[in-house]
């Protein structure tokens, strides 16, 4: 089983950035989280982090054929990325979507996601560890559990 | 470590009432699922389920003061009862809202909760193991893991 | 056959209250007339008339499996009373919601109800009469009649 | 007493368009069931049907003085007919309004009808079948009836 | 000079409709006093009345060459009436509009006139004797007056 | 008969004032006018223009007891004050908006006027000559014509 | 004189609840202060709390006929209780709405209530002592003083 | 193949009228435009063009057990003609929808057609040679190429 | 302790203007009363009326160094006055917004007040002894009561 | 003469991305389409595909001193991409829209298009033979036809 | 060169009101600054601070005779002042705003200004030496730089 | 001292871009002049243009180390680029936001900037100058004066 793990602009700062908001792991952190996780269900994990849109669409577009399910924190291009959602509808991966911070109490409009009616569910505002929840409720789905 | 874990309107009927939006798992099952991952963190759990909002209203006002966090599915009330969401607020108890389906594919109305902005978290379309997830999630939060 | 008669909050008070409104009949009268034309149809009456939603919800879910259909004037609930609209929808029988005043000339947020999405069809601003022909409407629905 | 019936733009195709939604009952078998209800009630009945809002207007302007109530299925008009509106305000008999199908299960735009507010009420919903509920709505507010 | 007055649906019955609203003027006696006020500058008149708004629009485009202006009362197509704003812009004359009644006091749809942008002017809730006023008003504008 | 006038803000300034949309017509040409036109009803006039909205409301309640009529341009006031429009209200005389441009052309917050609801009709667009023709108006309603 | 006193959800546990918004004052302070005020106008005080909509409903139509006013705060459900807000006006006694906080500058979604346009007044932002107010306003209200 | 043509109000003015909008194309060189692009298809053009709404569902319900598909421009109908919708979506035919002029440089109201969900697709800005592309499309269409 | 009494426009004519609406107590009737419930918190009044938002922020800026609090209606500029909202909040001192009539009864732009937010509360609908109670509510505040 | 054929994010997976509602033509297909049709009009074709707003605007700067007309289907960044549509925009090149699906029976953010007003026209929803039709629409414009 | 410098309500506090948002410079250490920055172009400043709306256009309508630009920072009324909007708009001058705040991190109804349009540009937010920039780039645009 | 300046995209183009709205100077003269400025007070700048908002916010996140302040015309990307957002919110640096044109006379998406409430301030449609304004204002933020 491999789980493709997509984090999007900015989320490379995480740790240093804003970390009233963010919290102090790094990305590097929650990757290594990530992939023990995974390992729990013989999984292994291909990671990207870009500040570009394109870039994310096309290493999507690359990976999904190799993949069996994606855990994707697109960051603000959750909120305008149309193209980006429209990579995740096509991928035809299972997807679980997250958000480190509750976004319901930030500005207005980060409270609707494009992504969340093309993903399988959201993991919002339990920090990092949401992407390690996300791990296990990605490779449940892939195992066909309900 | 005590969890309180509250369900609201018609999640009673769960494995029975439209499964193909919520899935063949009963409230019991989730209950037993949800205190066997609370066993992992030293935590019982305290339950209620009810179709009324004013007696989960009274029992989270008895409860609170023996409650270390809470796990939340209000079902339709996370779209109208201010009055939980004023209960869940005045509890000062973390807290992570569960919904079983995938609420940003269904009617308009759905798509925004009331108590999401006074909750930590929330675990969104995941199905009746989101519960689980959520007691991973609060036991870390009063552990105070970030 | 049997037909659920579901009556919201304030609707004990027909007759009684605003006749300007309302008219001057009362629930006993409804329920009389309603069991009348009912009878006609071979279809007895199990008759709620309550002031808690949760109540209501409650009952639904006891009376689902013995009736054939409902006949529910949700009064208020109709305009927000979203856990309601989930026990009707969930309760997988025909349905047809009735008022007695014309909700259109009154105040906007009484212009939709939440449950008209979920009935087969309703029948408004007719005054207490309006029950008696959802009565025959729902009757014709459970024996099949286009 | 007689009995005014009016059927708007597309409805003399009924039975054959679209019956998943209208039904496969025809026009003229609509009327005929209107009649016999009527005749019930010592009523006659007059019909029009028309594609044409002008024509519509045309009529009840013509007709108004001979008729004691309307029965009017204003189909596509019912969202944008001022006109028509004012035409049935302006009428002064009592109405009642028919729509065959539940038109809160379909776009957004059939959601309100603007005859609405200017009839004493509305079934909806309820297939052919409506129209002749209508009609017994209609005598008993013409015989003073509550 | 040669004046065309326009009336819309429903206005055939003014003096006998709703007349708290329209006055009891007919139709026949504004068209009497339009005649008179438009042969002190001496100007013929050329009048339609419809309840169509086909009918109106074809009136427009035979009559338009041999016409110096227009006043108009839409009645209720002055609300969505696209087609006859487009008639009215098309055919080039300087156009008055003319509304008995304060339509600002009137349910909100009627607060805005589509006719409105395309005409020089409009004179609002002045009753009958409005369409005197307009017809003083286009004939300076015909004159070129300021 | 005593007639009212009052002028807005920016008002003052006509004939100077973008010429292309308020024609060249002077202020003082307007009162002329105005007088003309009212002596042909044995109407005087008291005319007031002011860039205060204090000072118009201070001024209509000085001189409402004298006062039969209003005839009233309120400029840029008409879209934003509501105090004045309150004065308008409790003055108890009928009155007659004024605009000189026709304000559906012009930006959206132009298209309504809040003193619209609470005055008789309006004459929008007809340039400095809709003064004349609103004096014609208000007499007749002060005279009782319909 | 017999005043009614109603409370809402959560306002059972004033004085414990989030003392920043709510002061320290308990309800049972409250209820001292209201019946000593009340006094002072030879009126007695029947008080209720719940947190639940129906409970409110029912109590409200057993003592309507022994009350001669109403004071209410009616907490979460001023802003989505339908059924109260039918209650309260069908009651057909003088009512007055007490909010303790400054519910403008809180959510948006408790700036409007639901119950305002069917009492005569509210005392809003004013801490436990609006309810006192509120005594007064009813009793002089009660005795007809203006 | 037989393919029906329709034009909407003031299309038959096409040429002559705001030439700088719709250019100078008249009605009758885009009938033979139609044609001639048809007879490439082996299809002949019924052809209607109308002020009327219910002139066009009238020839619309008659015409189309003749036809193999649908080009229309329906002009301002487009906009509020939903009587004209829901004859081309009972129609049963395959249809292209065409506007000579860039509707999204217009007036927000023009920006959104009611016939575009109906429709196969849409022809807009193009001219009148767009009436021409739309018949190459209908004509893939009702052969069956993709 | 001095309070600041400040009332806007139009009411310089309470008691004469629509009684219907704001009673028959007049201006000089409410400062005596507002007067003798100061003193028995051993308070005197200043008192201002203007029908100009500039003369009242001029007054305020001049007072508020002598003032301990604020009573005031500012009439229809509660509406539209953000630069009176602007002198309110800078003055610094505790503030009670007054309306005499129920605001929630009538025209929506009437239901929100720039005010409320920057004031501690407000008392609304109670007549004219509103200002009366406004003053004991504020001299609680200013005496540091709860 | 030179054509510029632009295709935005996913469009490279036509084919096999979703085809039920892009069809199983592949790019390739189209250009190849696109090209022949050229040809008929003496016209080459320069083609860019990319997933990146940003290589898409730096694209159309380098092309545009060559280009004589623009064919673009940006697909998701139609509805968001702002930097495109100024790009296109700049480059002062006539241009035709192309979307293979019907936008308007998808999501309701798909109805609009930021390039529309900046192109000549757009073709909606007659699939992967829409860029045929764009090619000859564009050369005709270039050429000066109507 | 002459500069017209304007400030609106409120103003004339700048240094002592709320100075966490307005800081610490008085609004006379701001009129020697601009007179500063204007000599160093050898401009001379005419300056303006009032609290009402009326004065401000006044002074315009005197000044703009002998003025060749304006610097307005209009305070509050930049949000609802249509009639200073007008006269700013009318006075044919070249203009530039100046906020001290950054507005859109205030409450909403401060995110536009009124005058935005009307002026040439606006500097917000970089505090009092923003009135400084503003007469370097007023006197540019006077030289006709570009 | 380090200045960081941004240009997003289309900049690039400036001088030649559409001169009437932007005017005539190149981005390499605005460099230039900007440089000038900061020299005035001891900087230096380094300065990027980008058509893509990946590289944009990759070039921020290297540089943002080095720099002092940030003066960024993020051209359409203001409007919609969130990532871009919160890349200037998380560098940490006082900024000042730019735009050559009066955005508040241009398409209504254009009046509200993402950046705008993350920035010290805006200067908005004052040329190409307005970037040396910047520049003086940043220095001043960073030196601490007020």
């Amino acid at each position: 089983m491999r789980i493709l793990l997509v984090n999007g602009p900015n989320l490379n700062t995480l740790g240093a950035r804003e970390p009233e908001i963010y919290g102090t792991t790094t990305l590097a952190q929650i990757e290594a989280a990530v992939r023990a996780r995974a390992a729990e269900f013989q999984a292994d994990v291909r990671a990207l982090q870009s500040n570009s849109e394109g870039a994310i669409v096309d290493w999507l577009q690359q990976e999904q054929a190799d993949g069996d399910g994606l855990v994707i924190n697109a960051g603000a291009l959750a909120h305008y990325g149309i193209a980006l959602r429209d990579a995740v509808a096509a991928c035809g991966l299972p997807a679980v979507e997250v958000h480190i911070s509750n976004v319901w109490r930030r500005e207005e409009f980060r409270h609707a996601s494009l992504l969340s009616p093309v993903v399988s569910g959201a993991i919002v505002g339990l920090g990092a560890h949401g992407y390690v929840l996300a791990v296990e409720a990605l490779a449940r789905i892939i195992q066909g559990a309900e």
